[in-house]
């Protein structure tokens, strides 16, 4: 009669055979311990992930319970939404939430990999793929998988990941302008890289051509997601001759600079220029006037990203991995109003 | 030859002696296994506890390697930061940070006491104070310290804390007002059940008496620390008959509110309003006029905690536990001026 385990092991032993150490070392490489040369590691690792071998997860419950949270990069009104959103599974589920900055691809090294490999955690999500595909490899070979909270748009194709509806609420930003009366409306958007800053754009782009509207070149701009960016654009764009009456920024840093270029010229928000942002951090609630914006489910996302990890099933889908695009909502406060001229 | 050990040792079965159970019953209370009847565990918990058993954590290396974070709450501008500095010093020790909201005292029960065992940090950095002197007893006999990050200026008096310095920073803000020419300033404070909110307003007595001047009671508001709050309080100030002409505010959020009570009136700040917060959080800089507040170094705090936990001469002090107080610093932007009125 054979085991359940009995696959694993037929494999294991192919490989070891292939690699000509014995299985022990083989387990050795997949339990992280250190008495192995770095060139045998090297080898096995190679044939592991060539000839696909993937340790089933369901048999491995990790020991510390744990799942990894990896950060490219923190930043404060953001990175908690989605802390508190896998923190909310993992405490449904008895796990602890170990949360890291990588600080760039490149500095999650071998230290880091060591440290995962120590920890056996159930589990990686991973905020803007903060993770190298190589890196992720190696890890899935150990049987620790691996889903992204994708913001950008742009997720890699091999990952589960979890999204948002850019485009739609690009669209649905828009709409919002257009059902108010406003005809000449511009567009802030993110950095040309990240692929959310097109889908908002394009969002934009379709509801205007949907009323028959034409989109003035001059209308649009692309820069970093941040205040100055927004002020800088919006200080242009509101010295153009036919001056729009309506911005819809590409995320709400930027919908305050717009805020800061209408006060320089003596504008108010929203009697002389209507303002729509984009995500729906606190401070679009803090400021005056509150920014009606475009609320991205950042709490959400982390709480689906959890649930993904921890459910074999739900990272695969038809077409390979399971990418999952949660809904975007407008959220209408005080800074949006008719124009005032038609 | 008495090793090392034989003190700890000799104390165990002294123990074991006392409760009437095996030295390996006690070595199973203090690693977290289960198979030990609630009853006894209780018991032999209390012995440790009276007795003032120290596991040694020196010896006792965290096989995980993790430092516990636990909030009380997460917010969003706030919490990170505190996560970045705990976060820097893991990462040189090569450390991973378990990161946890308790959702109020009681919530952190028997299975995060569980899971804490089972993982073995090497200590717990608590945020306002989030576990219970009876929890961090249980932990501290096993040999996991804590240390507080004490926003709140209230530490228990038997936990190491780092906190910052309230009653200077209150003294700083108000100083700066005064020397822009200000008499008639306001202040709004936190909650009158943390001392933060003491501390802080007397620094601001203490500048106003220094300067010779009286404070009306009129002038001095306690509430909660958020916009809505800064609203209400800045609005009862700003109608008062001999109009204060600057507020020093108890936190960032409560001056957001003492601008939106300021443009409601048609008053211009700083022009009209001079405005100085508490905190220095991001959208400090972020919103119109950017805000004049004092610095309290979140972050910083963050570090310090995570270099007294791992270090066990930095935990004590001739008083007993150590208490580090930062040092505030008042960060000058747009918000204040001289008044329009001597």
């Amino acid at each position: 009669m054979r085991s359940p385990d009995s696959r694993e092991r037929v494999r294991l032993s192919d490989i070891a055979d292939e690699a000509g150490v014995s299985v022990a070392t083989i387990s050795k490489v997949l339990n992280g311990h250190g008495d192995i040369s770095p060139a045998t590691r090297a080898r096995i690792e190679g044939l592991l992930t060539a000839r696909g071998y993937v340790r089933r997860s369901q048999r491995e419950r990790p020991p510390g319970g744990l799942i990894e949270l990896v950060f490219h990069e923190f930043e404060a009104s953001w990175s908690m939404e989605i802390i508190a959103g896998v923190q909310e599974v993992a405490k449904e589920q008895g796990l602890a939430v170990v949360v890291t900055e990588s600080g760039g691809a490149h500095s999650l090294g071998e230290q880091w990999i060591e440290g995962v490999l120590r920890r056996r955690p159930a589990g990686i999500v991973l905020v803007a793929s903060a993770v190298l595909a190589r890196q992720r490899a190696r890890l899935a070979a150990r049987g620790i998988p691996s889903v992204v909270v994708d913001s950008a748009g742009d997720p890699p194709a091999d990952v589960p990941s979890v999204g948002s509806a850019n485009w739609a609420g690009g669209l649905a930003a828009t709409r919002h302008l257009l059902e108010l009366g406003h005809r000449r409306i511009a567009a802030i958007t993110g950095p040309s890289d990240m692929l959310c800053s097109f889908a908002r754009l394009d969002g934009y782009r379709s509801a205007m051509a949907t009323a028959g509207l034409d989109v003035d070149p001059l209308w649009v701009r692309f820069g970093t997601f941040h205040v100055d960016f927004g002020r800088d654009a919006a200080r242009e764009i509101l010295a153009l001759p036919d001056r729009p009456t309506a911005v819809f920024a590409g995320n709400d840093l930027q919908a305050l600079g717009v805020y800061d270029a209408a006060r320089e010229r003596g504008l108010r928000v929203p009697e002389d220029l209507s303002v729509v942002g984009y995500d729906d951090i606190a401070p679009a609630r803090w400021v005056s006037p509150a920014l009606t914006t475009v609320h991205q489910p950042l709490r959400r996302m982390g709480v689906e990203a959890a649930r993904m990890l921890l459910d074999p099933s739900a990272r695969t889908a038809a077409g390979g991995v399971a990418r999952v695009e949660l809904a975007t909502h407008l959220v209408v406060r005080a800074s949006t109003a008719p124009p005032r001229e038609g």
